[in-house]
């Protein structure tokens, strides 16, 4: 019975087999990706590894900011590709925060885990803040300005996550500071003071 | 004039030639494909014959289901890459049927050719079921199982639209019981008894 | 035991009842619809019918074309709403046609049923042109200007499939000639010669 | 200064207000929804309170499956409206599990947060299954049938990100078992024993 | 025979009437919005002047930025609704600019019409930068900072076209400073002096 | 202290690396497009030109319908690709005309930089037409047939910005009179007098 059956679905599965490459996209990270993100890897290549990521620790929080983000983005979890979908993870220490970014093509919902996080996203109408405790998340529409501090007294962590395999991170002094753009050009469309441009150009390593 | 005319169209065709680019995307079956589909074939080398697939005749309905489906999808017709459509022939012998499936991403519209069909879907909140005559389409919702049983006294004959190039088919007798997952974990997660998992393994040709 | 069931299911269904929203999005056609579709009817009035449509046959050809184009469109079928497909059924009586036309927002795939069409789809670099007969499929991809004749000695049908539940469809002869705008602009931004306007915009209902 | 600011501020706002409409589109829940999502709430009645649910606590896991989820969906969380996200957190006690189930328009990651957790999805080529502990996390493609079984000493913990606002939840015992469809049809299209669908229908409060 | 033609199309128009539904879907601007945009007008309200604005003119540069933004948003141009597509128009004044901002969900082209503008965009990689005179455009990609600068002797105007019906505008001071939050969050979030916020919260109106 | 934040920058920067990968897409015109677009220029590579088009002035309007398109697509501009937007000019002498055409998937706003331009399009219900002069814009919805006439007494100018880096253009006489299908066929589907075709397929190039 067994041998009429397998007979019987070797020639469904040959007559559908085409229907296989939809069910899932692997990025080819070797390959170049498109606007839509990766190749496909070929399915017979595909292992549940391209679906797992077991690096989704705490990171280092003893650099400037005191904090780490563990990224699992198509990068790091290919399996995702041309799902819509990431996450990663956000550690602080005691003092720690993550400054003002946003993502380009991406919302994000952030889901604490431990400690006290004051979070918060600014439109040109108003500024949404809440300080959010284990059972509370909240989410970030996407292209806002935002911000994470660590308001409790200890360490802080939550889980992020995106609608986009690959949503980026504009941080603000970053883009503002870190660049070889003049600094009186930096000053005159920001409205900061030169001064203060020059300070924190030292500070995130832009020149100009 | 028609010279005129001609140079004239040159240089304007010359001018927007990029503009061809997007009138169509015929699937380049022999490269990678990504999330949205196929790479496009240099439309010089596209003739109408991608356009048409001459093979959408009745299959052979004397396997284990009497059923018989004919697809029509990017990879026997490249030319609807990209469009986000494709279609099928389903051919039902006497007491043949289509068991519980979905496509994972396509919705599907059944047209009623010759016989008769009695189809239906279920949601977790209904189950929605007809029987269908020459005259008739029903329409099955992305994603949801749905089925069709030849209830006449002949043969059946519909015709499937598909929202996808690529629809696939997540048929689940073969998704539960063709595959190597350990039978007591299948019998967990489905609740059925574990003789019954082991019974239908055997005949879909799942190990475990 | 049933009733243990019956309650843990419950309890299930309500935390997960948000979760029906999206299974479908039956149009209800008294709402107002916007750049998606119309808005949801209310899942407990759904019925089966909402995703049935009956009345898939045969059009009366005595007209001027000699052709008939019966829609299930989503004002017929309200259970596409959103799903980006829909189908129609083509007949052709002997010497029918269906003039050139487009559809703004949809591809579609012509299924042969009966007789003989000659069909094609013209771009601005080349027609791709081929006579179908039962067994043959054909694809127009989105946008572009196609016409569907019965080149055979008898009648002929046709299955249209759509990726979009309001495909519309943009008849040239009716856009040319139908409206009310001055003879002589159609002329110019036609080049067709003034008198040929004139002719068929008598015939078409035009004025101006 | 600050009222001559203030005043060009009022201008500028003044001139560019619409801008406003698409920072985000909170549901308003007490009106109809449409394919893509909810009407938006008017802004000047949104509060933070919209983007944060505190209520994102462990459930109650003492039902049949020892499995408790709670969702933060548009209904929970109107601020996700429009936004092609959405999570929810995934109690299992000793023993507990998620059957197999799907979701219709939605991806979905796992994060790991506490115990030890064997989940896997599965396709027609092939399943894809792993046990994972804390510091993993896995994705289910889109529309695949998936599991996730308490397979360690104790508690187990996750949170799940899912690509839709309204993700459903198609439980496949729920579908099979807990509708009204003749359970000789059921027992056909699945292929099970006639007595094997009685007994779950019977569990699974279904008719027929 | 024009009667004749009149009843033929009178059937036809019948037939396919739903499908003028989604040739257009000009906004109700009084009806609420959704995800994707308003709710369309009624057919047989709209006029040309749904697809029209004739107030794209020069805007008043005396103010602040020596700068004024004439839009043609989705509110003052109704037709662009649910078309991904919308316009403005940039006047600068000697010396006038456009501060650091982005767009949530648009990209934009500027054309230069006339004087000279300084114009660049940043990420956290590169920024870039170009001086443009007329007869150059340049392309600002979806949710990235950028800015605009008359660097030229006299007036400047450029049009912008962009992918959203609403773009809304994300003018950075008035993120940063023209809120509500604590100075010190601000300060602390942007690494800025508190000083430095201080001042420019007096500028944009900012409290805290 | 300079050191210090460069070595977090480069630690953060390299974990978010991946990040970039989706700030922009620019282009690479030298690879295979498919459905969404060009693959990707490796970030390295991409400078501001990208992202700049130069040739943005007049054409010649020396042909025949007087009138010239110069267009920045994404072969112009490779900063476009995957966007969504693009742009043109438009120069008509005195009597110049764009001649009836549509664009596949691409909507258009037209805005009036000099001159009078009498513009309209078609749909099966209505036409909508208007004589726009510096300070109009006019919108004209995907796929529907459209014109613009120069009907001022001298040099008319416009800018054109279409919702699609590659929106084509389906001249309607090119399509009609410049293939090679019979004159017979294109008389009969365009129910045009066939000398009519004829004498406009020697004009426009077309044989049969």
């Amino acid at each position: 019975m067994k041998m009429i059956y397998s007979l019987f679905l070797f020639a469904l599965l040959s007559s559908i087999s085409h229907a296989f490459v939809n069910d899932f996209c692997v990025a080819n990270l070797n390959a170049p990706d498109g606007p839509s993100g990766y190749e496909c890897k070929p399915p017979n290549t595909v292992t549940v590894d391209d679906f797992v990521f077991s690096g989704f620790v705490a990171g280092n929080t003893s650099g400037i900011f005191n904090a780490a983000i563990t990224p699992a983005f198509v990068t790091q979890l290919p399996g995702v590709n041309g799902l819509g979908l990431s996450v990663a993870r956000l550690d602080l220490a005691k003092g720690g925060f993550v400054p003002l970014h946003s993502h380009t093509a991406s919302s994000e919902i952030l889901i604490m885990v431990k400690g006290e996080i004051t979070a918060g996203f600014i439109t040109p109408a108003a500024a949404y803040q809440k300080t959010l405790k284990p059972g509370d998340i909240m989410v970030f529409p996407q292209g806002l300005l935002h911000f994470q501090v660590n308001s409790g007294k200890g360490k802080a962590t939550a889980y992020l996550a995106f609608s986009n395999p690959s949503p980026g991170a504009q941080l603000l002094d970053l883009l503002l500071f870190g660049n070889n753009l003049p600094s009186q050009l930096i000053a005159q469309t920001t409205l900061l003071d030169y001064a203060q441009v020059k300070k924190l150009k030292t500070r995130f390593g832009g020149r100009g």
